[in-house]
């Protein structure tokens, strides 16, 4: 373990922390994203993934620092890791330059991504896990802060992973990241074009339910207990032709007032967790 | 009418409108806020709200002022304003610096707000209405973004009022507005205390439901078809006692994850529309 003091902004490990923090395409390159706070970070270290660098402001952690690498300790998949890691300590000037939002506990951690998953690498398998699946897709849903709400709702109802099609965003952004609270790290999220979508699914016999309004059922009329797929598309464009043409069934979240559709995350919340109550109550 | 061109961001009428868009005590002092793009200033006109200035930029905005002219003249109650109204053309760069987001139509109003509402303005009784109140309730929940999201939900789902409690938001804020999509200028929302609320609640018959994890019972096993308010504090500190000592019953959203909450307009989005599917039920 190496542990150095940074005092400037300008240091070359502060440059490239914030080009990690605000840019896609390093964070791909270098296979690297960034956590922040003690919670979101213990999180990610938990689900297994292996830390690079803490940046720590003392003045501000108390005793962050202690609590993330005792975490590091005790987790023997750790243990090489903890060896290269590289310790950082920065003055609250040069924290408040990396810290993207306040009370944030001093802590900011470099982490290394894992190899994406595929669609094959997804366990759905009912006399394995013994549970009907339920997946949650969507399609050109693009907001980090929405798509991070859908994964803690996904992990709050049970579900087995969300699906990413069309345009979306990548999923170690920070916004998504901290929206998610840390589901990010523990549910199982594939990017992959519709299409190999839908043939996963029918593949492995999981029913397709659509969220869209024209030729839809009311949601709760319709029969979410049996291994199925939740699809939604964008607030503004809804889903494409392909979905909607490759659907067991289309559902519709009743719509009382002018609007003609509620917030993604809340909609994706409302479905999800309505296939649980329908799997409970059976 | 009058008409007039601004052609440099240190206009006064600029500072004055920025000043309206990122200051609540500004917004309060003046009794004004600011609308931005073609359909939140439409929604906003159709509700019956007065507007003082359209600001519009002719190379963005295509027929928006046009639109926006129309409706301000289709409705009987704005014809007095109309010819008040000013009309400021800008420059695109002008245009760019009070334009929060982008591709909103070349489009910004500075609007009248109403005067605030209080509990007993709402509308609840069931005789006259014809159908069992409901009541979405938050306290100390302060995301703008949020807030405007259950807004958004409360009409899909035929909500009567949002209750606002604690620390809160200017109901005008412009992230809240473009968030609820409108919804804000239709939704009755009143900002009170919690005694206020609950005292309110009691004397109309309205049952307390609180979302809490302690003590609860998993809301679909709830009846929430009779009249009733659904509860939800913030979510890292949830709900203050007054409200668990006042409450007819708590209520739990299943968590089967490692996360104890949802975000918050997530849970008020499933438990609203919980007690519109157990009515619709019926």
């Amino acid at each position: 373990m190496k542990s150095e003091k940074i005092t400037s902004t300008a240091n070359p490990k502060i440059k490239e922390l914030r080009s990690l923090m605000e840019k896609p395409r390093e964070r791909e390159e270098k296979g690297l994203f960034v956590t922040e706070g003690v919670r979101e970070t213990l999180h990610c270290l938990d689900a297994g993934f292996v830390p690079r660098a803490v940046f720590h402001s003392p003045e501000i952690s108390g005793d962050g620092l202690g609590k993330i690498l005792s975490a590091i300790k005790e987790n023997r998949h750790l243990s090489a890791a903890s060896e290269r890691l590289c310790i950082f300590e920065v003055s609250p000037e040069v924290y408040s330059r990396i810290a993207y939002r306040e009370g944030t506990e001093g802590i900011v951690a470099e982490v290394h991504a894992k190899k994406p998953m595929r669609l094959d690498d997804l366990r759905i398998d009912v006399p394995k896990t013994g549970k009907e699946p339920l997946v949650a897709v969507i399609e050109n849903v693009e907001k980090p802060g929405n798509i991070g709400a859908i994964l803690r709702s996904a992990e709050g109802c049970g579900a087995d992973a969300l699906i990413v099609c069309g345009k979306g965003c990548d999923i170690y952004n920070p916004n998504l990241i901290r929206a998610s609270i840390g589901a990010v790290f523990r549910i199982p999220v594939v990017t992959c074009t519709t299409t190999e979508a839908i043939d996963w699914l029918k593949k492995n016999g999981i029913l397709i339910y659509t969220a869209q309004l024209q030729d839809s059922e009311t949601y709760y009329d319709t029969d979410l207990s049996k291994g199925c797929a939740i699809v939604l598309g964008s607030e503004d464009k809804g889903l494409g032709n392909e979905w909607r043409k490759a659907a067991d069934g289309h559902i519709r979240i009743p719509m009382l007032g002018r609007l003609d559709s509620l917030n993604v995350s809340v909609s994706a919340g409302i479905l999800l967790y309505e296939a649980l109550r329908q799997r409970m109550a059976r």
